[in-house]
């Protein structure tokens, strides 16, 4: 039978349309208090009214999250498969960790494959961030180049938030959920931030292979929409625009994108990985910029 | 007399050319080790072989940590005077902390622009990204847009960063300077971390205030560089192509495209601490995208 998201993941259509949510939140708070009109003011003052964006066909831009040169067309053509054999003992432990948090999950979501996507996604989002953010500090403190690694994985980081921000429109996170990601991203959090201090070398190789157990919970997403256990509704608005999918694209065309940008993912950590087994530093190779 | 950067900072025309030194290194370690060779067999592995960018002129793009999209002119129209006049006992603090931060940092830099330039932008990128980085936890946790705000602070440190790649190749820190910035870096992350977690209304300000300073400091810049204090030495390539000056522009036009972000971060940092001074988050007011 079609169990759809609705049921598991309290998601409804309507939190489809949750794009404009925004916007009349928005208008509420301008309306209860004049502060709309404050705010404009203020703007004013400090001469920082927010420019006027444009869709291609003239349409006004209603994201802010991000702009219309930020978005992209996946390449759903990248190789699913491709492993990193892990060799050394430090691969090991990386890949031995990844798999040893695959089975609580798997137990605690089953087969909700939005409510995990929507869920895992906000863990997802924290590597980019940590990693640019300590690459950044490196690059002030020792007055060196970056080599282009920083705002590679900041746009890494971007991209994850961009996939919650799709996954929450189709699915809501109930009370517990949201403790438990508060919970999660706090020990994450710190984890990463000290992992990567310690070995950058081992907190990629964790990455790439979150990421290939990502590209792998897509997959299982797939064949759920294909045997109908997920419905296959329509796509958000705010996936249409941000990969640029045609206006008619479904659920299923916004996971195969999420999928291909998890690859991406994959291939970027691992070779970040592999550039510190060579004893090299990150600056030193040129950074994978351009995939957006 | 007329007292070039050389004498001060240890600074040399052949410093100006230094983007090229970068290009030197990589090829300097992929001569001793192969590991050019390896690196680019392990880029192709993960199918990440650096994309080709070119100039306007067809000639190749030689930096990484900038990209022809994100290079932009400087408005230099923007007010220069515009001051936050501190009413509440928070924005006083503020003040005083920005003020008395000023006494000490004149007396160890004195007339030394160049410098206190390349110091202080040590420390001016670290706001944008703490900043960001805790408004990118925070939409992630709360499963929440952040309205621009992210991508705003980001850039700004991303802007900071650009500031201390340029003046780093017109004065070279001594040792003891580069011990002093990993002290201060150390210090004041944290501060700053603890700071924004506690109150960001009083980070903004702090910020807003501390550009207002800088805005200062360049101007006096531009008087040391005027009055023949300091040579106004040809502008370094990466300036010319971050901010898109003409081929023969000086330090000069350098100190002033600065000091314009200096201004406009001091427009954004005052905005976002008066949202937060009307009880409303940052998420609710238009981010200021688009200046770059
Ligand atoms: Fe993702
Ligand atoms: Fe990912
Ligand atoms: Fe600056
Ligand atoms: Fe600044």
């Amino acid at each position: 039978p079609a169990v759809g998201l609705g049921v598991r993941c309290r998601s409804s259509m309507a939190a489809i349309a949750g794009g404009d949510k925004e916007q009349e939140k928005k208008q509420a708070v301008g309306g209860g208090g004049g502060s709309a009109k404050d705010d404009k003011e203020i703007a004013s003052y400090w001469g920082l009214d927010p420019t006027k964006v444009s869709k291609e066909d003239g349409s006004p831009w209603k994201w802010t999250c991000f702009r219309p040169w930020d978005t992209y067309q996946a390449d759903l053509s990248i190789d699913l498969k491709k492993h990193h054999a892990p060799v050394t003992v430090l691969d090991k432990m990386a890949y031995w960790t990844v798999k040893s948090l695959r089975w609580p999950t798997d137990l605690f979501f089953q087969r909700r494959y939005g409510c995990r996507a929507m869920m895992l996604e906000t863990v997802a989002a924290v590597p980019g961030m940590v990693g640019g953010m300590l690459l950044h500090c490196k690059s002030l403190r020792r007055f060196e180049h970056s080599g282009g690694w920083i705002k590679a994985l900041l746009e890494e980081a971007e991209n994850e938030r961009m996939h919650l921000m799709t996954f929450m429109e189709v699915s809501d996170p109930r009370w517990y959920e949201r403790a438990l990601v508060f919970a999660v991203q706090g020990v994450f959090f710190n984890a990463y931030f000290l992992g990567y201090i310690i070995s950058p070398k081992f907190a990629h190789r964790v990455v790439g292979y979150l990421e290939e157990e990502a590209i792998h919970s897509y997959t299982e997403f797939l064949k759920e929409l294909d045997n109908g256990n997920i419905e296959n509704v329509p796509a958000p608005p705010i996936a249409i625009d941000y990969w640029r999918l045609p206006p008619n694209s479904t659920l299923r065309d916004v996971v195969l994108a999420v999928r291909a940008d998890e690859a991406h993912h994959r291939d970027v950590n691992h070779f970040a990985s592999d550039i510190h087994y060579q004893g090299r530093q990150l600056k030193e190779a040129p950074a994978p910029l351009g995939y957006h």
